[in-house]
């Protein structure tokens, strides 16, 4: 039987459906007792600045008007946002959040524009030297 | 020489180009004697609904009108869907489909409303506990 | 400690974008001693001939022009192209880059059609073969 490995997770993409979908593989891995790393690259890094992390991303291209409706309406029924969801990983479970030193730099962010949620700001040879399981680019 | 470990794709988006490369990937380990496991979740569940998994469900933004009549092209001139790209992996490996429990709420979905082809409805805690190769978010 | 696997980089997408953040996962890799597989599908491998690889070939839809006016002006102030990237990492490590078999079909190319950086025209299954680590879809 294989040892849970670490779980790396890229994000890549900001909008809210799969900002959702990573934060709920992110505790599912975690609930299983993985380790996970996040690591914010290009248009996540930007959802997650403190002052609009919880702000309307829009989703997908593909989800139309309707998919739209439907997800806020499943996110008001639960009552949780993604941001909830990676907030509980982190409690149950070694989550760890970082943001592509290079993505800050095309964004032209510092640490303290970020949600506090975020650990640091980290190379992405850094990230890789850590990536020993998957890694999963979402 | 490391063994083929499972191959886990989480299919999320549900475009036909995105589904026709996750078919194939399956297929290409499937032939390997790789262990498949493909967990269902937003667009890409509601694209296995049994009334409309044959249906046109678009291509990706950046196709364009000219990528999208390309794929249309190739698809009649193999005659082959991705719908039985996915049932030949199943037909030659071990190739499993389940929906992610969650995405299933947010679409209120059952799974006698899914394609035969989907074997259950499975947690992504669940999913993880198996994911101890690659995990491939598509 | 686990040792560093093979990196197994499906390029799907097409954009500037995706394909910047591939060629700087692929240099974070090499830089760490990994051994780094790309295979070029759909809309990467139309992105790949070799009279448009440096024309611009767009960002996602979520960007906005905002966004793609930003990543612009971060390409002009590094002076670095994502296949000046993908260069380096070839010249520091153990970079190779195959078309999809079935994809260099669908769009009707032959291999004198992409830039020489693509070492050749390879199948899925033999992909997937190679594949003993992380499998990650760009």
């Amino acid at each position: 039987m294989a040892e849970a490995e670490t779980l790396s997770l890229v994000l890549f993409s900001g909008t809210d459906d799969r900002l959702e979908a990573a934060a709920v593989l992110a505790a599912g891995a975690a609930a299983m007792g993985r380790k996970v790393n996040l690591f914010l690259q290009y248009w996540a890094l930007d959802a997650f600045r403190k002052d609009a992390i919880r702000k309307d991303h829009g989703v997908s291209a593909e989800a139309g008007p309707e998919g739209a409706a439907l997800l806020r309406k499943a996110r008001e029924t639960s009552g949780q946002h993604w941001v909830d969801v990676l907030e509980q990983a982190r409690a149950i479970g070694d989550v760890s959040i970082n943001a592509c030193a290079l993505s800050m730099q095309h964004f032209e962010l510092a640490l303290e524009d970020l949600d506090p949620m975020v650990d640091g700001v980290t190379g992405v040879a850094a990230f890789m030297g850590e990536a020993t399981g998957p890694i999963t680019f979402i």
